[in-house]
């Protein structure tokens, strides 16, 4: 979802941005007019982070899966760690033995991914040149709620909670993030990296995947992906209005248990992520059978609530309430969640 | 540009994508409802190209520069063949030297790229994995008029005149494009690629590059640029309207043929492009001195004609008239031409 107000901006700029007589679909990439709402997006971006000097923002393509392999190529001398709490960061994982040594250093698949290891419970290896991590695990429902202390640099995947909080960037090498989940339509990957792990990529890095290539053109190394650009400058303007990022995650906290008591007191419904462990951004539930699930999905489609099947790996529920989601429609799924239970 | 009837679609679809109650920018790209405007756009754009069953149309992301080191990763056995016939075919091959042994097999360096390789120079290496070209060269304003017969595979970049004209896909084991130029709006890379070709990878090539899992995968190894792909339907129901890609092409001759006869006419403008290489899609020309290109920008502007400047490379005037240009804008540069002159 988009926001009411960012949809209202781009529907009233789309034939005309600013005077311009052009759509921002329309703009070449170097156009001054183009180049104003990049670098305006990038700066308004780097304040709502706080993101120190020592960090550059890039907006690039491809998703937070080619990340998984940039990362690698860029940061990688010959061996890195990660951590395996669900799906993305598996694949993560996965990708990365194609570049150098992988160690898992943590991994619930045991538990079917319901936790998230505690500090003690990572087994850092010799020497690994970055420790990777994803904070927030869409299809089970459970977020890191800490930052893990690391012998290393820190590379974390926040594609799906980001600009849900503050984040205290000065801790990591890396953040990466696809642009869909909170902050705009697909096709954009926003990266932020501390610039003095730029420079070591493997001789075989695409050019496109280069770091210290990317900062050095400002991102263009060829043609970025000018309009969700665009709309991450109407959805940044958006989380202003509604206060910035500790009231976005006060708002996105508050619901979030708002859902999780209402499920903790039901007798149809469980929440199988650990307590400790449980997501803000994706509430996955499931009933007491799967004629349930069926029956709960159906009401709910009724009523205006979609998209709340589980992924096919787990079953079940789940909701995903990111940013744009309004409040009364997670109110009224938490109501029905409690009628169901009478 | 795009077309205006486009752009009316979008602003008609944007709240509310045919009583789905969502934009397409919000919908997840595995919904029913965005599949069916994938798989719809995928089939009309075989249509519209007349892709044979060999061939599997991509929807990726990244631009062209991307394809510059997937195709050498997924291609190239031991070595390829290039020809070099301006900016980004240059950039193309010096990407693939990363992947392997990489043969210039012509070079139109030495005229300043005002040139395009007759048949009988191009200098074929043996046993090349495929001999790569880009059809239309944007900065120097030259395009291949003719499909060169190569002992190897064909590859093409067809960024900038894709849509432009009918092609022979058969001819061809890959031809990529980037949308910018006459399909949607940044974000969306296409590749048509013969599927016989597909599975032979390096170890070391990303997810993401990788054709076969792509193939197999739909296009959806992870999110794509589901807008663009999206817009990329509109602008074929267009191309449709206009008559189709045989109509385009007569259109696109015809307006670019004016406008150099009227160059060629003129005391005080030359086009710098051989006749016999003249693109279609970019109409190169300067004046005799850069005190009369910079009047003529000036005048250009004033009446509404921007982005006319040359690409800083070569200096002088540029005209991109892609698809979406409208005949009468092309008319009223060829009107200032002649007034200048006068």
């Amino acid at each position: 979802m988009l926001p009411d107000s960012v949809l209202d901006r781009i529907a009233a700029e789309l034939y005309d941005y600013q005077g311009s007589g052009q759509s921002v679909m329309e703009m070449s990439h170097r156009s001054p007019i183009f180049m104003d709402i990049f670098e305006k997006t990038k700066e308004h971006f780097r304040k709502s982070l706080s993101i120190p000097d020592t960090h550059e923002v890039l907006f690039l393509q491809g998703g937070a899966t080619t990340q998984f392999a940039a990362i690698p190529l860029n940061l990688m001398k010959e061996s890195a760690d990660y951590a395996v709490t669900g799906n993305f960061s598996g694949i993560a994982a996965k990708e990365a033995t194609k570049y150098g040594k992988i160690h898992i250093c943590a991994d619930t698949s045991d538990s079917n991914h319901t936790e998230i290891p505690e500090q003690s419970g990572i087994n850092f290896s010799e020497n690994p040149s970055y420790f990777h991590y994803c904070e927030n695990n869409t299809i089970y429902g459970t977020q890191w709620n800490y930052v893990p202390t690391a012998p290393t640099t820190l590379v974390c995947d926040m594609s799906s909670n980001i600009l849900s909080k503050p984040v205290d960037v000065s801790k990591f090498g890396m953040i990466y993030a696809g642009a869909q989940k909170n902050m705009a339509p697909a096709g954009l990957t926003v990266v932020i990296i501390d610039k003095k792990l730029a420079g070591n990529q493997a001789p075989s890095t695409p050019m496109m995947f280069n770091y210290e290539q990317q900062i050095k053109a400002g991102s263009m190394v060829n043609t970025p992906s000018c309009f969700p650009i665009y709309v991450l400058g109407l959805t940044l303007d958006w989380v202003d209005q509604m206060g910035g990022l500790a009231a976005m995650e006060e708002r996105t906290r508050t619901r979030a248990n708002k859902l999780y008591e209402i499920i903790d007191n039901s007798k149809l419904f469980t929440a199988p992520a650990k307590v400790s462990a449980r997501s803000h951004m994706n509430v996955t539930f499931r009933g007491t059978t799967p004629e349930l699930d069926k029956q709960f999905l159906e009401q709910a489609n009724k009523q205006g609530l979609v998209n709340l099947a589980g992924h096919r790996v787990v079953g079940g529920m789940r909701a995903s309430i990111y940013n744009a989601v309004p409040t009364e429609g997670v109110e009224k799924l938490g109501q029905l969640i409690a009628m169901f239970d009478k």
